[in-house]
Formats: C-alpha cells, sequence, structure tokens
C-alpha cells in the first residue's frame, strides 16, 4: 500500500482523488501495488464532503508522516507549493505536479534534489493536461534530435480563436462566452496575453534541448488584438489564426522560442485542433513531425496525468527516472533575427506604399473591407519587418506572423 | 559501452544503424551509455557497404558473445525471428523488435520469458511506426480504463483511400499508383486486405486490456470493395471512408476488435489523417480522447522507434519494464451482436422496399449515380444489417460501416 498526500483540494485536487477512487482497479494492476490518499491539505474545511476527514491544514503533519511517500503538489503558484515541494523532495518524497507556473520557473532545480536524494519529481500534468506529450519527450522520442515543438497549448485561447473564427465573433464577445462557460477565468490575463502558454513551452523547451529556458525571456504576444477583421482575410486566404507556442533549434545551436498568434493554413493538422483541445507537434530530425493532441485541460484529464505520475513514481521507488533538464541557461536566440513571412494589414490609400515596401510580397482583398489591403510578405526578418512597417506609420492597421 | 546486434538488414535494419550513427550524442545522453551495433546479421553479404565487416551470417556467435546485451529484431516473420528472439532473451539479452506479425503471435509468450529473465522484450516500432502509442499506453495512460482504441493502422490503404478520396480515382488506379511509388507491395494482399492492421489492433488491444487478443480471431474486412462511386456518396455526406481498426471495451467486459473501412465525418479528427500518415485515438474512461499521429512507416522513423527501444532497455538493465500483457485470452465479443449505423447502397428500383426494410433510415442521392440510391440506416446490430440486406437480394451494391 502507498500512502500518497494531495496538496490542494481544488478542481485538480479533488480530481485525483475521484481518479484514484474510481479507477482503484486500473491503478493498482498498473502500479502493483494499492494507491491510498491518506491526506488532503487545504485552507478549508470541506463540510460533508466525502473525504472531509482526510483534510488537514498543516503540511508538517505530512512532511513527518513517514509512511507518505508520494505528495501531488496541484494547488498552484511559486509560493508555498515551491516551499512545500523542496521540503517534501528534501525528505525523499516524491512530488507530482500539475502547478506549470513553479515547473517553468524551479524545474531543474527541483529535479536536481530529487535526483540527490533518489526520488522523483514529475509534472506531466504541467503541459498539455492529460496529452503525454511530456512523458513522450523524455522516454519515447529518445533518440531523436528534437528540432521543433510547435503547440497549441492554451484551451482558453484556442476556443476563443476557434468561436472567432467560425462564427466571425469580436475578440470580446467570444471572450465573454469563454467566460460564461467557465473555459476562462474573470481575470482572463495569464491566459489571453499568453503568459499560460509561456510557460508551457518554458517547460517544453528545456525538455527539449536539456537545457534551462527561462519563461521570462521568452518573446510572448497574446490574442487581445487579434480582430474578426483578421479572420476575414484568414478566411480568404484558406488560412486561420491560432495561438502558437513553438521552440525550434536553430543551426548555430540556440533555441528560438515564442508565442505570438500565427496565420496557418487551414490544411495544417495544428489548424484542426479547436475549441478548448490542445495539440502539440515535435519534429524529430529522424522521424519527422509526430502530434500529439487531446483534452489539454479539465479536472479529470489534467488529474489523470498526476496520477499517471503518481504510478510511474510507485515503479522507480527505487530511483529517479530520466528527465534530462540541467540548470544551465539554454542559450535562445534573438526573435528580431528571426525570419517569417508576415501578414500586414493596410489601409487601402498606402497599398501602393506598401508594395513597394515589401517588394515581392502579395495582396489579398477582401470585400468585406474594401478600406484596406492584406499583404502576404516575402520572408523577412521581424527586424525588418518592424522597418518596413515602421516606413508605413499609421497606414498600417495589424500584423500577424504566418507559419 | 552497450554492445548491440541488429538482425535484419533490409530497410529498418539499416536505419537502426543510421538512427544510432548519426544521433550517437543523443542516443548516449538520453542512454547514459554509448550504443556501439557490434554485429549485423543476415544471409547476404553487404561488399562496399560502410559497415559490412559487422555483416555475420551465423545467430549463435551473436547468441554467444557475453557482450551483446541487446539485440534488435528486425528481420520480420514467425520463423527464425521466433526462435532467435526466444533463444536471446532465454540468455538474458533484451530484444528490441518492430516485426507486428510475431509480437502479434507470441507477444505475451516472449514478454513473460524476459520477465523470467530480467530483461527487456520492447517492440514500440510494431505498431504506428514512429508513434509512441505503445509506450504511451504502457507508461503514461496507466491510470485509465482503455475504453477503445481506434487507428488509422496502415500507411498503404489509408494513401489508397485519401488518393480515391482526393482524385477520384478507383481503387485499381490508386493501388497502381501506391505500388509505384513504393507505399505499397508487388503483392500488397497483406495491407489491403486488412492483416497488417489486423496485427498492430491485436497488439493494442493485448495492452489496453492486459489479456492476449488473438488476430486471427478478429474480423477482417480489407478496402479492395471500395469504390469511386462510394466516395461520391461520401463527399455528398460530408464524410470520408477509412480503414480503421477498432478493439473497444464492451458493457459485459469483452472486447470488440475488427477492422473495416469506416465511413466517417471529415470533421473527425482521424479523417484528417491523409496519405501514408496513421493516426490513433486512444479513449480512457477519465481521459476522454487523445490521439497520437505521425509516420506510421518508413526507414527512419520505425528505425528510430526501434533505437528508443534500445535506450529503454538499456535505462532498465537491471530490470524488466512495465508491460501487462497476460497469456490468458481475452474475451472477444461477437461482432453479429454489435450495433453501428451502415451506408448502403441499392439499385433505384429497390429503394422503396429499401426505406421499407430499414424502416427510420434517411436516403441519400448524388447526381452521378441516378441509377442507385444511398441508404443511411438507423443503429443496427451487423446480424439485423445482413439480414435485411438478404431481404433486397442482389438489389444490394455495397455497404459500409459508419463510425
Amino acid at each position: 500500500m502507498i500512502e500518497a498526500a494531495v496538496l490542494g483540494y481544488g478542481t485538480v485536487g479533488s480530481g485525483v482523488v475521484e481518479v484514484i477512487e474510481r479507477n482503484r482497479e486500473e491503478v493498482s494492476r498498473r502500479a502493483g501495488e494499492e494507491v491510498h490518499v491518506k491526506y488532503i491539505l487545504d485552507l478549508r474545511d470541506f463540510p460533508g464532503d466525502p473525504y472531509e476527514d482526510k483534510v488537514v491544514h498543516d503540511f508538517n503533519l505530512i512532511l513527518e508522516d513517514e509512511e507518505v511517500s508520494i505528495i501531488c503538489e496541484v494547488m498552484g503558484g511559486v509560493g508555498a507549493a515551491y516551499q512545500f515541494t523542496k521540503q517534501a523532495l528534501e525528505a525523499g518524497k516524491s512530488v507530482c505536479s500539475s502547478n506549470k507556473e513553479l515547473v517553468a520557473k524551479h524545474g531543474a532545480e527541483l529535479l536536481a534534489i530529487a535526483a540527490r536524494k533518489h526520488c522523483n519529481y514529475m509534472f506531466e500534468a504541467s503541459v498539455g493536461g492529460g496529452i503525454p506529450v511530456i512523458r513522450s519527450i523524455n522516454n519515447a522520442l529518445t533518440p531523436e534530435r528534437i528540432e521543433a515543438v510547435t503547440g497549441i497549448l492554451n484551451g482558453t485561447t484556442n476556443y476563443i480563436l476557434s468561436k472567432m473564427e467560425r462564427e466571425g465573433a469580436d475578440y470580446a464577445q467570444a471572450l465573454k462566452q469563454a467566460q460564461e462557460l467557465g473555459y476562462a477565468e474573470r481575470n482572463p490575463e495569464a491566459d489571453v496575453e499568453g503568459h499560460d502558454a509561456c510557460r508551457k513551452i518554458a517547460i517544453l523547451a528545456s525538455l527539449m534541448t536539456g537545457n534551462n529556458v527561462d519563461a521570462e525571456k521568452i518573446y510572448t504576444e497574446g490574442i487581445t488584438k487579434i480582430t474578426a477583421a483578421d479572420f476575414d482575410y484568414a478566411r480568404a486566404a484558406g488560412m486561420t489564426i491560432k495561438l502558437l507556442a513553438r521552440a525550434s533549434l536553430q543551426e548555430d545551436g540556440s533555441v528560438l522560442a515564442m508565442v505570438a498568434p500565427h496565420m496557418l493554413s487551414k490544411e495544417h493538422s495544428l489548424a484542426m485542433v479547436n475549441d478548448v483541445f490542445n495539440g502539440i507537434f515535435v519534429t524529430g530530425n529522424m522521424l519527422g513531425d509526430t502530434m500529439f493532441y487531446g483534452h489539454g485541460a479539465g479536472k479529470l484529464p489534467t488529474a489523470s496525468a498526476v496520477t499517471a505520475d503518481v504510478i510511474d513514481c510507485i515503479r522507480n521507488r527505487d530511483r529517479t527516472a530520466w528527465c534530462i533538464w540541467e540548470e544551465t541557461e539554454c542559450r535562445l536566440a534573438d526573435v528580431a533575427q528571426t525570419k517569417k513571412k508576415f501578414f500586414v494589414r493596410v489601409k487601402a490609400s498606402a497599398r501602393k506604399a506598401a508594395e513597394e515596401v515589401f517588394s515581392g510580397s502579395s495582396i489579398l482583398e477582401v470585400p468585406e473591407h474594401p478600406e484596406e489591403a492584406g499583404v502576404i510578405t516575402q520572408e523577412l526578418t521581424e527586424r525588418e519587418c518592424s522597418e518596413k512597417c515602421a516606413l508605413l506609420k499609421e497606414n498600417v492597421i495589424s500584423r500577424i506572423r504566418m507559419l
């Protein structure tokens, strides 16, 4: 019998208890031993809850209980969660986390402690919810030089963009509906400004390279400036707009990491990832592209991923499972120097000027917007594009990267 | 330094040597040790090949060399490959295989030998080429009761069907082109009759349930009867036709396993898996649907999966990695009793009769085929549908299951 504790009895925490309880037989069979939740740590009480007798308020009770060997940290944040995780690992207890903020910020350090203490720090649920992309990078795509990871890693923004595409909705309308359905929070900033996707791509980029990618250094642009008009153009060009988080190996060995809305062909597999789903493309130098698709969030899928970590910790009880993420900083490429095509909307009066500035570009016009023109540029560096846009001054209405 | 041997120097075998050579740095880093191919077993000689000095013709040389701890069996077939694998495992050497025929037929037995000898039998490459679906079932989706696995598991037939869909080509034309491009073999039977997909779903169904699913007992129907006309109807209904291999848990605990062409909505994620790609949907009771997509065949993707197994064998040198596939027979459901909708084409003269026989069905007519009508039935068991078709006798032109 393995004794576990769950830190945080919110959506994911109650999901973990539910998965362990409802799938008791599967969990025991796959772990080779029964798993029992002995404690649930939360500041609140839960009178009437079937597990109210497990609820405790003092982490030390858990830390000092030698029976407890695995801790699920699903409380979030980088304050108490960080302290508790460090203390647990130092005490030789394995920790399974869904806390992407903490993993992105302190993953390398926490993994090093786990290795030193012969226990495990696992965090499958921190990226892509129930999609096993972390385990695939760590354990399955091992012979590959992973050249790029490109993902739709945030369900909230993907829901909003899918709705804008399908219904011609405005950003504000789509956000409001996402909030009503519980897909977006009252304060949606972390999602719509791209911070959540940024943390997740920082984690994937760190695992892809084995070195630490600092989320705060990743160029991040959200979806708040995307309009219904942008989608009118995308539709006319057989494309759509997605918030992509991307990390790619550059020729000089550095890594380009960024989060930004991109226009991409409707034929691209990522274009087919709609609503709250996540999709992650991994490109290996031998394997080519492999895609993982599924529920990127939600109570039970996320809890399932945490429980998968619990089972893996039990299987690796005597040792630290492989996960290469050193504290050495990964060298990031200068985004301004990287090349791609851009889609630039300009006022109709500046069309001629735009064609001159963006030589070799093609022009896209849509009947809905006779007062403007869309420019699909040649491949340019980010810097070149910014300089060219500056020449056109206030005639530039918007600019979106193309995949 | 780990010494390995490769059995069979064909497409996959030479790919394994190439992956280990070209990605030496990645392989060493992820395995924690360098991997060296000491022997290549083949009946032929390869004068001028850069590795000709490694080529041997006698398996006993490999078996008796105590330095060799890992063997890649990529020769195919169930004769010598079976003998060699058994002997290797009995000698405590781990075996990594891409041989789906052997894995489907003797997987449970070979895993049992590996467990007894504290070594490993791994076969990621036997299903889905480079797509890590086996590792995901074994190591990632572990808390799940897996309710269904539905996949496009054969690239050859998927290429043919994609071509028929896109170009309105006939089956014979599409097959011919697939053969010219090397996607189909001169004798394409194993692919087009569904046998290849059948072996793969037998493997996945065994891993999904933990009990042995006998490929020979799986209802298997190929794509040879699919016509351009079937695609005319599919197109009109916003659908397409794919060869699906499916295993699903039934309420009584039995497993329904089958391989057959299915009509499915163009909106379904599997409809977007085109050409030689594979796509596999795994449905868990907590997780919902997760999809894996990528190169289901090909030299380097398949070799990459074999090499991933080599690395995993090295990481699990001291023990047998988890893989639950008992020799106990899995109870298969009677296909005749299972329910689904069907698409039935009938002669126009029998349209009235068909509407009576298939009460509650809807009729689909396409301008290309005024001499017939398409019937989309209500949910029926396979038996009911066959009985109803029998009533309409030679008026039934074709019948396709719907997903």
